[in-house]
């Protein structure tokens, strides 16, 4: 069965102002050791499972632009322009609706735009092994074995093997834990859920006429229409009625209570990057040295163990000096900097709301 | 006797780096409450005691164009370019000149380019006693009253009460202490040395002749020539060879082991505005809220107690967003950000030496 990857490219990244903007969300920014985006970097680690006219990415009318010339190896009509953004089932819906017309056979992937994953080795062997699981008919997600008991994931709790790799079950999606119960969960073998999905495309569709119709009727009627004239307008005119609701919520918990559901867990030495102070912990730095994402040459570091500097101001760039500091997290942007302690990595949607509070929507 | 104001602009002020720079340091920026820069706060302050044409600005040649505009009051031939720095004895030395050719019974005071004075009456009470002193043919300082024991200044130890206002005679000028020392001092009595002092120019000129005559017949023969079409030749002829050393060495500190030096002690609410630190500690600022330098809408500050934050950034300006953090330095400018613990004031040569070695000379 031919293998077809979706990138839904949303959200915000508002902890990671004041790179992340609402015109120029985290995807869209390099935050990993080189200089292609995260979503650049999650269409190179998709290419060895997905030949480019198998990968579509649907993004926000703001961003298209901006994801057609970062992503030009894509072809146009892979690039799904939402009208407005209603969470992440009817996207993942209509690209599963799309590749289903296309190509009724087609195993699909979801993978978010904006995480970083060490081990693309590692991602490849889970997702090759998710695909053979999705062709026996369930819906498969790539469970990652926590590092951690973080509080900020869903977890996913795991049943019987399926005897296919390290497959299993899946016997439960759980809700963001408390710090005790994610101590627990992780002691219990639980998995982070990292939105990561694999399955057919046609099953999908079918979960969604059996759990949420509406959504499922709408969905085809888009994509009965999309690879003709009449794509934009009927497009135009279904959006605004499909419901607003995440693909987790919509399908996944509920077909994993109905035991349809199997994980392939892995250690990816995957990061969602979800904000300035996780960033800090994943990338490189030299001991005593702080963490640069951007051109070393604009720091000057002295003295500065355990912060995060980064610097991502145009053309030559502003330099960023650092003295006799320790962990802070310093961001150098264009009309923007932020200097803040790296615990109060949680508390940048304050900064973010004082700023429209005071109007500057130019700089949201 | 008429009374003419000399200011000497030199000096980099490498610890306010880097709003200070070698082509545009620490006296052109506004340092105080308001957007006058401090040298323009200097002529403002001694407006009152000398009109504008008795007012005379020593400073390098890289400098002379932003002197000139800043202070677009001042006769053009009031501003002394000096081919080259020298340290203050030829430069004092050369307005003395200047002056008395000029003007033979001249009272001169000379004041520092880059200091904060918040109480402006007191410092013109103080000169005006000064002036009455110097005219008794003694060289007076203005000896500015401790209010920490700081190891950073030279310190004034005063004598006898001389019978006109609060003036005293000066024992002895004493280097920069140790803090034990510092302590001693100001519990002595002693004076802080700001480097501002009055006297008449000829005074000056027989001190200079007895103590540096080689010093004295160079400066003669540039005020000579100094309202002469020759002006420009003779001073890049003979500045060259006048020794390098500072009034204070020159003639001041042998002055006063002859008996011949006054002080007038005053609490003048002065500052050197030697580094961020310093600067952070006299300008206000709400309870809770950063020092902020610049215009406070560029400053969004939540949680930052004891920070000092300077938006120096031109047009429009940068947003500095500070979050959860105490007791820091942010400076942000056009081509540099500086971020330091406010501890750390006394290290930025540090980052300046560092860029240095770089060869970021347009850094510096």
């Amino acid at each position: 069965m031919p293998f077809h990857a979706v990138i839904p490219a949303g959200g915000s990244g508002t902890r990671l102002w004041p790179l992340s903007r609402k015109g120029a969300p985290k995807f869209l920014h390099p935050l990993g050791s080189g200089e292609r985006s995260l979503l650049q970097s999650t269409v190179d680690r998709l290419a060895s499972v997905a030949p480019y006219d198998r990968i579509l990415v649907v993004c926000g009318a703001a961003h298209a632009a901006h994801v057609a010339r970062q992503l030009d190896q894509i072809p146009a009509g892979n690039i799904v322009v939402e009208p407005g953004p209603r969470n992440s089932a009817p996207a993942i819906g209509l690209a599963a609706a799309i590749i289903a017309r296309r190509d009724p056979d087609a195993v699909m992937g979801s993978f978010a735009s904006d995480h970083l994953v060490a081990d693309e080795a590692a991602f490849v062997a889970a997702v090759t092994t998710a695909i053979e699981v999705a062709e026996t008919g369930r819906l498969v997600t790539v469970g990652i074995t926590p590092t951690r008991p973080e509080t900020g994931y869903g977890y996913i709790r795991q049943g019987e093997s399926l005897g296919i790799g390290a497959a299993r079950a899946v016997l439960e999606f759980a809700e963001k834990p408390s710090l005790e119960v994610a101590e627990k969960y992780v002691a219990d073998g639980y998995l982070w859920n990292a939105s990561m999905f694999v399955w057919q495309a046609a099953a999908l569709l079918d979960q969604i006429d059996k759990r949420l119709p509406e959504l499922g009727i709408g969905l085809r009627r888009i994509a009965e229409a999309w690879d003709t004239a009449d794509a934009d307008s009927v497009l135009a005119e279904v959006w605004p009625t499909l419901p607003k609701i995440s693909i987790d919520h919509a399908v996944v918990e509920g077909a994993a209570a109905d035991g349809q559901v199997a994980t392939v867990p892995a250690e990816l030495g995957w990061n969602d990057v979800g904000d300035w102070h996780t960033l800090g912990d994943v990338l490189p730095a030299e001991s005593g040295q702080p963490v640069v994402l951007g051109r070393a040459e604009q720091v000057v570091a002295l003295d500065a163990p355990g912060c995060v500097v980064v610097t991502r101001s145009a053309g030559a760039g502003r330099m960023v000096a650092v003295l006799g500091v320790a962990n802070l997290v310093v961001v150098d942007t264009d009309d923007a900097v932020l200097v803040m302690g790296r615990d109060q990595a949680q508390r940048v949607r304050e900064v973010v709301d004082e700023l429209d509070r005071r109007g500057r929507t130019d700089l949201l």
